[in-house]
Parts: C-alpha cells; sequence; structure tokens
C-alpha cells in the first residue's frame, strides 16, 4: 500500500485582523455568569464549553452543539430543553467550574470540533465550509486538487476559522483512511461528516460507457461509502456525531438517461439508510438531503434556461440554504433525528 | 347553516409583569441604528418591521420572517442572504423610513404575524404554539373545547405572548370557515398554519367500523383540508404563508390493523403534497413532517413500555423538538423549501 | 336499519346455445384417466374438481385455482408446484374417486366459484367480469343503477356463463352487509372480489368543495373498505380468498389539483396494504395495481389528445389488459403472492 | 481485448425419445384450419409462425409472443387482443399462406426465439430457463462455471428443448460484448433476457470491506448494466424485447448491516427504471420484480429457520413461482406492462 501523504496548507489568520473588541472585565456580563455557569455544569455533567480560543461559545446536550451569542447569556432561557446559557471571555481567567469535575471541563474546554467536508466545491461543499466554520469548527476540506482549496482556506481564516485543505481522491481507500486518521490523531475529533461529490452526467443507456457507469459509481457511492464507513470508525466509540449525504432527484427517480447517475445516487441513498438504521442506536446521526433542483452554482448559470431570471426570483437553490439545512441537521437533538429531507425552490415543478 | 360563535378569550399580560426594560433613548443602540434602518430599507423595498408593539422586530425577505435580536443589529452581517440588521426600541418616534415610502412601512410596522394551531393539544401543538409565541407570534388556538386551552394560552399571555383560544370543530366546515374569516379580519395575517390533529387508533380490519373509519379520517384529514384550503384562500393572494400537516409512520406504511389511521393519514400526505405542487409556485409553502415514534406525552409515558428509560435516554421525541423543526421549516427562504422530512429519536428501530 | 332489497335478474343461457360437443365416450382422454384422477386426489385432499356442469374443469391448491384444459391430461406434468392433471367429461358417470373421500369431493364438485364485481362499469370492471366468467366463475356485478349492467349480463349469460347484476350503493353499509350474505348463501363463496369504482376529478384546491373531498373519498375509499372487510369476514374462516383493489397515478403521487382525488387513492392503498399484511397470514390475498395511464374507454376517446392515434398504436391500456392481469394474480400460488404492481403502454411517459 | 472464447456445448436431444405422437392428418384440426391461418395472416402482416420443428405454436402481436395450443385452434376467440387462433402439425407441408407475403412468413417460421439467462443458478435461474424452454424457447444460459449448467441444460434438451450452456463472467465487458454478439449471429435473436445475479451479504458498515461493496455492486449491479446495454443494443432497432432485473427486499430498503447489497439492489432498481423510461417507447419492456422473501434454495432450507415447516406451507417463494411471473411479464401486450412487481410467500411478514 501506498503511504498516504497529507497535503496540508497550514494558514493563520492574517495578523492585520484586528482583534475583537473586549467587554471591560468589570463591568463584562461574562464575570457576572460565572457563578451561573458554574451552576448549570453542575446540574448535568455533560455540558461543554469549547473553543474559547477563538471566542465561539457553546453549550452542548448529548452531543449537539448550540452556539450561545456571547451577549445573549442574560436573557437566555433554561426552556424545555434544559439549555444552558454561557457567556464570558477571553477577560475570564476565573470560570468557576464546579470542583469536582473540573479536570472533565478543562478538557472539553479544549477540544476542538472538526467538521470534514468530502467535495468542498465552490457552491454547496464550500457553503457547507464555511457555514460551520462560522459555528467555531475547524474545517477540513478535500478536494482531489489541493490548490483549488485555497481561495475557500483563505476565505474561513481570514474571517477568523480555521480551515485545512486536502488533496486528497476520496476514492482512493488507502488515502482516506490516512487522511482520517490523520485529522482525528493531529486536528482533532470529526464530529461531522458531509459528503458532497456529485457526478451529474446524462446519457441514454446505449451510450453509456462501462467507464462512465463505473466511474459515476465510484465517484458518486463508493467514496461515499469509505468517508462514511471510516469516520464511522472514531464516532461509534464515541458514541456521537453527524454524518450527512447530499443526494438528488436522481436518489429516487431513475429518469430516462441517468442510468448512471441515478444507479449511483440511489445507491448512496442505500448506504446511508443503512448506516443510519445501525448507527443510530450506536449515537451516530446520519441524514440524507434530496436536493430536488439545481444549485445556484457557476456551471448552472451558464447552462440552465432563464437561470439569471430563475435567479432573481429565488428560484434556485443556493449553497447556502444547503448550509443552513446541514447545520440544522447537525443541531437536531438526539431525540429528535432527521433521516431524509427534500428541498427545492418555491416555483420548482415537481 | 348555523351561524359560527366565535369562542374567544382574551386575556391581558399580567399587570404585575414588569415592562421590558427599555434603554436610555439617548445612548440607544436603536438611535444609532435608524439611520442605518433608512438605508437598508432604501436598498430593498420588501423589508418589513412587524410587531413593534410587543418589542419583536424583525427583517422579512420574500415572506419568511428572521427575528433581529435586538442588540445584534451592530454586528449584524449583510452576507449571502442579504439579510437586514434593524435595531430600535419604543423610545424611537423617529424613525428614519425612507420619505417615499413612509405610508408602506407604516402599514407594516403594525401588522401581526398570527399562526394558526389547529389540534392544539398538551404535547405537540402546544409546544409549536407556545415556540411561534417565543418568536412574537401571535397564537390563535383551536381545540373542540376551549377551556382545555385555558392553561396552554394563560402560560403563553404570562410569558408576554398574545394568545386566542378557539372553541372549534376543525370537521365543521362553517365553523372552520368563519374562524379563520374572523382571524383574518380580527386579529392579524395568517402567516402559518399547523394542522395536528391525530386520531391513533387499531383494530383488525373485522373489527374496524365504518363509524371508526370515517371519523378517523374526518378528523385527520378532513379537517386538514378545510384548515388548508381556508388558510390558502388567504395566503395565495398574498403570495405568502406556511402551513404545515403533522404526519406519522402510518403516512407512509399500511400496517397490519391500521386500516383506518393509515387510511387517513395516507389521505393527509396526498392532500399535502398536492397544495405543496400546486401552491409552491404561488408563494405558500406547504410541509408534511413525518414522526416516525412515539412523542412524549402523558398517554406515552402511562402506555409505552419502558416509556421513562426511554424518556432518560432522550429515546422519544418531545414535542419541542418537533415545534423547533416547524419553526425552521417556516423559516425557509424560497429559494429552499422543503416538503417532506421524517423525525425519530436515536434508538428508535425502522 | 333499513332492510336491504336485493335487486337482482336471474337470466337463463338462451336455449338456442348448441351444446359443446363431446368426444365419444369410447375414446375419450378423460376415460383413461378417471383412476389417474382418484390417484392424485387420494394423495391431497384438497384438490377441488368444480364447475362439472358447465364443462370447466379445475384443479385447486390451497385456493388458487387453475383451469386445466381437456385434452391436456395426458402430458400434464406434475412437478415443482405438485399440480394435477384432471380431465373427465359428462359422459364420465364413472369418475373414481376415493370410497373415503367421496362426500367432500361431491360437495366440491358442486361447489361454485364466485367473483363479486364493484364497479361492473363499461370498461375494467366489465372486462374483469368477462374475464372471471370465462374462466367459469359465477359473475356478482354491481353498479348503483341495475339496468346499467344488463348489457354485460346478457353478454356473459349468451356465452354461457352465469352474471348477477344488482342495482347497489357500495357506501351503503347497509346495503353492502345485505348484498354480501345474499350472495353467500344464496349463490356461492366469493372467491374473488374486485373493487374497481373511481372516481377521478381535478380541482385546484381553492376551488375543491368539501362536498366533492367528501364524496370523492366515500366513493374510490370508503365503499372499498365496505367492500374489503365484507368479503374478508366470510374468507377469513375459509382462510382463503383474492381481494383486488384497482390503483391509479394519483395512488402514489399527489399532482397539483388532485388534493380529493389523490387523497382517496391514497387512503385506498393504505386500506388494501393494511389489509394484505393483515390477512395475508390468513390465506386472504389483497392486491393493489396501480394502473399508471389512461384506460381505452369511451370518455377517454373523446377526452385525450390523439386518443385512436394512441389507440392504434397500443398506447392506451386496454380494459383487457387489467383483467387479464388480476385473472394472474388470482392465479398466484399461496407461495408468491404480488401485492403491488403498476401497468402502462409502451409509449406511456411516468 | 482479449478475444472472447466461447465455451459453448451443443447437445442433441436423445434420440431414444419418441416423437410426439401425431393426430392422422385426414382428420386433424389443423388441415381444417390451413385456410383459416392464411385469413388470419391476411389480415395482419406481423403475425408471426415459429418454432414449427419443435411442435410449438405461436400467434405473435407486437412481439408478444402467446402459445396456442394445437387443439384449441377451432373455440380460439378473436376477442379484444386480435389473438390469432393457428393449429396446424408436420404433417401440414402445405400451409396456406398468402401468396404475396409468402417469403416474410416463411422466414419468421423458421426465426427461433431466445431467452439469455444470466446467474442461471439451480433456483431462480434454472427455474427461469425451463419455463421459457418448456415455452419453445431457446434457452441460453449463463454462469461462470460452464460445468455447473450442464445439468441443467441436460433436463433441457433432454425435455425436448434447446439450450446453450455459456461460462461467462458477466462482470466482463468483453466477454458480455462477444458473448451477446455471439448468440445474435449464431444462435437467433435475443427476445428475453433475465438479470439474475444475487449478491446477499450481510456486515455490519466497520466490517464492510472496500473489497465487498465494490464485488457486491459489480455482481449485483454493473454486469446487470453490461447485459441490459448489450441486449438493448439489438432489440432497440427490432423495437421488441423483454427485459426483466430481479430483484429483493434490499432492492427498497437499506436495512442495518446491508450497505453493499442494498447499495447495489437500489443501484440495479435504478438501472432498471431508467432503462424502463427511456426503452419503453421504443418497444423494450424492461420490468423490475421485488422479491421480498426468502426463495427456496438449498441454502435457504439450511440457513433459515423452520424451512422445511414453511416449505411445506407454501411460505418459501418457489423458483417456479418466479419463472411463472417472468413468463407472464414477457406475455403483457404492449398497452399494458408492468415495470415493478413485489412478490411473498402469504405467510411473510413485511
Amino acid at each position: 500500500m501506498k503511504r498516504f501523504q497529507v497535503l496540508q496548507r497550514h494558514l493563520d489568520p492574517p495578523p492585520s485582523t484586528p482583534p475583537p473588541p473586549l467587554l471591560p472585565a468589570s463591568s463584562c456580563a461574562a464575570e457576572q455568569n460565572s457563578t451561573h455557569v458554574s451552576t448549570m455544569l453542575s446540574l448535568s455533567d455533560h455540558w461543554r464549553l469549547s473553543n474559547i480560543e477563538s471566542r465561539q461559545y457553546y453549550a452542548d446536550e448529548n452531543g449537539r452543539t448550540k452556539r450561545i451569542p456571547i451577549l445573549e447569556a442574560e436573557k437566555h432561557e433554561f426552556g424545555a430543553k434544559q439549555e444552558c446559557g454561557i457567556a464570558f471571555t477571553k477577560c475570564l481567567g476565573q470560570i468557576a467550574l464546579q470542583p469536582n469535575d473540573e479536570d472533565k471541563k478543562r478538557q472539553l474546554i479544549q477540544k476542538k470540533q472538526v467538521v470534514l467536508v468530502i467535495g468542498a466545491g465552490d457552491a454547496t461543499g464550500g457553503a457547507v465550509a464555511k457555514r460551520f466554520a462560522k459555528e467555531g469548527f475547524v474545517v477540513c476540506m478535500v478536494r482531489r486538487t489541493q490548490e483549488k482549496l485555497f481561495p475557500l482556506q483563505e476565505e474561513i481564516v481570514g474571517a477568523g476559522g480555521e480551515a485545512h485543505a486536502f488533496g486528497v481522491d476520496a476514492r482512493n481507500e488507502d488515502e482516506m483512511v490516512a487522511l482520517i486518521e490523520h485529522i482525528e490523531k493531529s486536528i482533532g475529533e470529526i464530529n461531522v461528516a458531509v459528503y458532497n461529490i456529485g457526478a451529474n452526467v446524462k446519457f441514454g443507456i446505449l451510450e453509456t460507457t462501462s467507464r462512465v457507469f463505473f466511474k459515476v459509481w465510484e465517484m458518486a457511492c463508493f467514496a461515499g461509502f469509505l468517508t462514511g464507513r471510516e469516520v464511522a470508525k472514531y464516532m461509534v466509540p464515541r458514541g456521537e456525531g453527524t454524518i450527512i449525504f447530499t443526494g438528488a432527484t436522481a436518489s429516487i427517480r431513475g429518469g430516462a438517461g441517468f442510468a448512471a447517475f441515478a444507479g449511483a445516487k440511489f445507491a448512496l441513498r442505500a448506504l446511508a439508510q443503512s448506516m443510519a438504521r445501525e448507527l443510530g442506536p450506536k449515537g451516530v446521526h446520519v441524514a440524507h438531503v434530496v436536493i430536488d433542483a439545481a444549485i445556484n452554482t457557476s456551471w448552472t448559470l451558464q447552462n440552465l434556461k432563464d437561470a439569471s431570471d430563475l435567479v432573481q426570483q429565488n428560484a434556485v437553490v443556493k449553497p447556502e440554504d444547503v448550509a443552513d439545512l446541514y447545520w440544522q441537521i447537525h443541531q437536531q437533538p438526539r431525540s429528535a433525528w432527521s433521516h431524509e429531507l427534500d428541498l427545492r425552490p418555491w416555483k420548482e415543478p415537481w
């Protein structure tokens, strides 16, 4: 087996970025809340504080992360979901953690949450990467050509996030095994994996070469299997994690001319369903999103009839819409997981 | 036809509730933002400001409402979705609206958003009502027995919301027509309607009386049709609105013993699908949520095997989970609407 | 409860019909087979000989009927399905039945098999009636207006069959209960029931009156429930029988404008599925056939675009095609029952 | 490309087989019908007579074959389907064909109909081969190991049929291209192709090797694609043919442990659906049969709990049942094609 060579570029946030303005320690809400935090933490020993360095604050329940805006701490309600309001800033050296829990919490505080995006293209994958980065996730992005990821990486890092760009062929088992092991060991726990490689082609059955039939399956399904299995290896022992597969119209309909593409997408859906049924009870949330319409990409704009009209009418799915939905799926509590959801613009005929 | 008698109870928020603390006019963020608001408003003529009386602030784009927390205005980003940050308070008599837009905006400012919950029981329906109330919606709640709604109404009003309780039989066309007309004329525009009446029964086919077969359909489907059609009458001309139907496992599976219940739930799903295809292009978002598990209710706790264990493990759907999902569905932008979503706890076999 | 008045017309076959030519007794294959028959019958005590009067010969296994052409007895194979070759004619007074079985067999020989067709219109229902009549079944046909059944009845009787015409409103529980009781007591065991009432209407949701919504469900679903339940009452104790429900495109797709029709058809599909799961293990075969295209009727010919062209190209489903499929479904052995099948012409886009 | 080596064994029917008894020429129905045949043939120029040598008689309409029992000619009806009654025997040298059509008909008379069975194992595939052989089809059977086909070949030939055994790896494109070309050129037109290779495995996702995931797809889907595409190349220009894919429960449900198998079966279903939509309007009938239960094989008998009990109760699908259904699918007229059908025994829970 050839050894996997991690093609990874590190980017530090630009030094010119001004540090976020800190509230004065004497009057900041955080100080007042330190007691509060300790109280809440004592109620439930699985709350986590994370990402303290990058000024992102989270309350987690059962592995589901919820960002708590820093200045909302005072009015945050402790309702049905027993959410926890947490607010403090860098100025707080003295978070009043419960004495008996300190080690665990300190560890939790330092843990980074990683999202792995396989197929971090310019549209959906990129939007997902940015969405999770905005929520404080460390982003690990994968495309076959590492260089193509650099603009996205720079954008995320420029906005204060952390992003790692990997040039990996997701169809190569050795590379995928090594990649995911590397991330888990050197970067952080993969909490979310998004599989987003598409391979939409249309050929009449007589014109479908075996090469096309195989390649489309390899890209749209086999690489998804490798991704799912490898991240599951780490998620299952931890009893938590989210895996999201991007589907399409062809995931549920074998249209004329789509033997190859629908073949691969049906297969990916079967994989997602099978994994969901097996891994749900092990704490891993597997979801499949059927995007039943064109997504607004440069390709769509050039090839779809009346594309710019449709875009202006919000009649084309935006990459950010998909990213929002994926974030919501990840946020779902254990008591209510969606496995399959569709998505289409209001004007889409279906 | 017998005339519909609106059984409606008005509740004022308890006088003992202290008014929300206002920021001093001289230093409030709102004042600073008034210019900003006017700038933004000039960019896009369909933004709306609403609910100013109850200190809830919204920015709307294409009929999708997004609550803007009052103190986030400064840092609100104007990103991919072109969201608008708006912040001001009661102290602002002098909102700097664009001169040429003033009348329209003044009108918009005074419009209330209404959520109509048909089947506002103690579990899901009630949770949905409270969730939307929390977001500033005026809640119109319907059950057959008005009195049963009073505790819920009191809870919402006590928390500063506005809630109207209606004792209406949703299967009665005259009552439903009158109810919805009354709400639209006297309370506000119904922006969201949630149909949540269940009728889960299990009988072998030979033991299924025609009375049961009909009643279950009448409750779980026919009343949903009346609800959907009547609210659509008002939503379609406005080109906006959200209608959500609550489904169940029996919506997609006709199990042994469920001829009546699955019959009604399949039919409701057909209704939802048919309305979605027809009304989507008219701006009305119709969704169907398949809750593929028991919901945590007092009935479930008494009847489900190991219910308390399951609840402790988050292995039973909570009414608040469903309410969160419904809120997210309503928040979806026009470019990305989900029509069908499932929901089950992590441990649920399926 | 009002008493059901059986509107039933008896028709004798025209006396001018010449009797079927008999092979001479001295040389007929049947005589040679008489021993053979007795041997087979001794092997399995649930074989039946039926309809001896009308020169139709059957071998039944577990309630599935298979017609045995009279002169194929010699070469009939006794293969994997343990089919029984039986051949004799009226000339055979001396069928060599096993002595110990005689009473039972005599009884079986005299039992008539009945097919009940609810919605025996001029197209599908009529074709089903004729198909089963051709196979030796006594046909009980139901429409709201008895007179409309007379031409069909005359056609079947004229061809040597037995047909009873009933003017019954299938939505009326009392009438349906009485009808099926009457048939079972006075005519014969209902071995097959076909529910074939359609109610295809198309209205936008705002134009769908509650009357239409209810009527369509009552005709296309509720009457199907009454039919299914009532025949199941007699089939379940006997541990055999076939119930077939006619579906349509709208059984699996809620298209725009089809809230009422799809609502009813989805519900009928749920009923069929639920009954199949419950009654299959009790020996009753329940099937649902999705006819995903127009059927060649006088209505279709007048209303479908290019109908005559399509008919000429065999691009419209023929009523006889449906009848053939229903007959095949009924013929399926217990070891291999289909529950759901689709049907469309070769040129149909779907 | 390596050249394909046709591994083909020819078997002649055993000379000891007595010729079928002929009716005396002087009194046979066939003679009387010769005129009749000519009349019918003049009505429709696409009727075919085939397989005259093996004493099988067919009437074809639009590519659908219907066997006409030899002595039924007199009473055969010319009904809605315009079926043609044809009856004659070897004694008829002088079939009275229409003069102007003679050449065409003579050619048709000599054309052999071929069924290609990929995956002609001991159970389903073998039963399909025998069923079509019984109907007069020349059988071309394929397995990886040619020798394993010999008993089946001998059984078919021994019964008077024609069978060719091919040792071909259906996953190998070159071999498949060469095989199908060889059959078309040297044996006869492939009128029916049945794809029946299964690959049922069950592994937890973490235990599913990429080798297993790939192999299962290659066997259960990719080889099906090669089969479908290659036979379609010949069928499409002729505007007729039937292609049947064998599905399983895993074709529509991704169960826990079935990521690989369901992945492949979902994909095969997509292929079938896509081909059906594309090729239906070109005259080729593509069907997918979901066998939702165990089939009675030696493996099942050894591994299924209470297998022998179930078999005795007809609660396990028999290979012959599947073969019967496939034959019926092929017999469907153009005006009414089924694409998807399920199949399970009466007692099967689902």
